[in-house]
């Protein structure tokens, strides 16, 4: 059994690479709900939708999010009702948008209502959100305190991020079987996704953290930076304005004491060193991930890396 | 000032001739809305949104309802996560469905929101449901007590109906400003709809009977049976199996008392004499509604009329 930490796009990816690499079912993944927003009444949950459309291969491959081939005429029927439509829904995407409202209204939890969905499109991996309550993500710019969404779609990443808010993590748990599959898991996964708004949630929830710390299993992190930049998405420039090293290396120090490898892109092989000095393996490879032989080539890469640190995780 | 009584395709053809025959803003549509269903979490209401999509010039012309040139791909993302799609909806459609629901989730009253809706389409025309609360019509077979849309698009209208049933409607009262503008209308016009669910519920809440008896101004039916076959719909099988007089007729007999003129097909002329035997004058004319020309003449010709009866009334 292999757990995965993921966010968005990246995340998906890695862990549809993980997904063909494994028995179907022995992959969960722990998926980011504090970029959830409500929109026209519906609850919008981008990055567990990513993740499930990428699972189901439905994922549209241009931009990783979305269903391919997917059109746009509910969102043009809102538009004609003069309502602002800065953030993107398909119309079979907004299919599950209103099915998982109807059933949290209904008073499902957003575990139960994410199993329904990804069974119903024969997802075999689990998926589920870090957790049930309600976690938003606000980004703090000099001047304003904006929604993520706000920031990350309105706004297209471009605002000077000068802090990060979970609102509401107090009060989040992490979700019915999360502490268990973790603690059962052979291995652990963390995605190349956004360490502070991606990744950072999800550890934010009390108890997670100390669970992975706790976990027999080794934990690996894979860097959504290389080359001193992100692939997808603003990690780099929130890094950077938060203080950070905008490196494999600097999201390596997010992640120590929690992780036990990190699998960084063959280019940044420079920063191994540094890396080893926090108490971590390094695994160097080509980490960009193309089409779907290249996810699956990666994640097996990830696999044996891991069972070489079980020797190491069980010495400690 | 013009208010219509209307369902769904019959009333809104007719409706649509009367907002071009008139200024704008001067015609009134009072809508049913025992039709109304919940479906996937959402507020569905037929008869209003076909009343709106004809008056904003969105109407699918080959159903009367829905909107033209529409895609389903929603319907077949809910279809695909294995729900049941027996009621058809369209991808802009659903635009109607997401933001009435938001707005009535928010605390609007559905007048509210149908305003919103309607103006926000360019209908100059106010177009107003017959009750804020709920009102579901069941229709009554021998073996089973059906929804109406479980009975009118589920079963095809195909099982026999031997009751009707407006669950809700003593706790309706007319939506503000609905008693007003038949207060002061200049003529009242019951579209030719399906006198027993259509005009019938809009008839039963309190309070409309008796101010539509007690306005000054001519009320005018007309007959949605011509040569003892309803143009659309279940109306001539429900008015037969619950032992109605299937005819212009029989339509007549249901509104005595509360109508003054009925406007029957031309080929039913010969009823004429036991209508008028009802206590109401009566035109025939060629009352099946094709294009919008048509429509436009037909609300001319009902306009004329309806002047007619002015000094008829005014000696009651």
């Amino acid at each position: 059994m292999i757990v995965a930490l993921a966010g968005g796009v990246g995340g998906a990816k890695l862990s549809q690479g993980l997904a063909t690499a494994l028995p179907p079912g022995d992959l969960t993944v722990i998926v980011n709900t504090a970029d959830d927003l409500q929109l026209f009444g519906l609850r919008i949950s981008p990055d567990l939708d990513t993740v499930m459309y990428t699972l189901a291969g439905l994922a549209n491959p241009v931009t990783g999010w979305g269903i391919l081939g997917d059109t746009h005429n509910t969102l043009a029927g809102i538009s004609g009702y003069g309502r602002n439509i800065w953030f993107q829904l398909g119309d079979r995407d907004f299919a599950t948008h209103i099915l998982r409202t109807e059933r949290l209204r209904q008073g499902a939890t957003l575990t139960e209502v994410t199993a329904e969905l990804a069974v119903a499109l024969d997802v075999t991996s689990r998926i589920i959100p870090m957790a049930n309550e309600c976690v938003a993500t606000k980004i703090q710019t000099p001047s304003e305190l904006l929604d993520f969404q706000e920031y990350f779609v309105g706004r297209r990443q471009q605002e000077h991020v000068s802090g990060i808010i979970f609102a509401g993590i107090e009060e989040a748990v992490p979700s019915p079987g999360l502490l268990d599959s973790i603690e059962t898991a052979d291995l652990i996964v963390f995605c190349p996704s956004n360490p502070l708004v991606s990744t950072g949630p999800i550890l934010a929830v009390a108890g997670i953290t100390e669970a992975l710390r706790g976990s027999k299993a080794p934990v690996i992190a894979v860097s959504p930076i290389i080359g001193g930049k992100a692939l997808k998405g603003p990690a780099d420039k929130m890094m950077s304005t938060l203080g950070h090293d905008v490196s494999a290396l600097g999201v390596a120090r997010m992640y120590a004491g929690i992780v036990d490898g990190m699998v960084i892109d063959q280019t940044d092989e420079g920063l191994a060193v540094e890396i080893e000095a926090l108490g971590m393996q390094v695994l160097a490879t080509q980490i960009i991930m193309g089409d779907t032989n290249d996810r699956k080539r990666l994640a097996l890469e990830i696999i044996t890396f891991g069972s070489s640190l079980i020797p190491a995780k069980a010495s400690i």
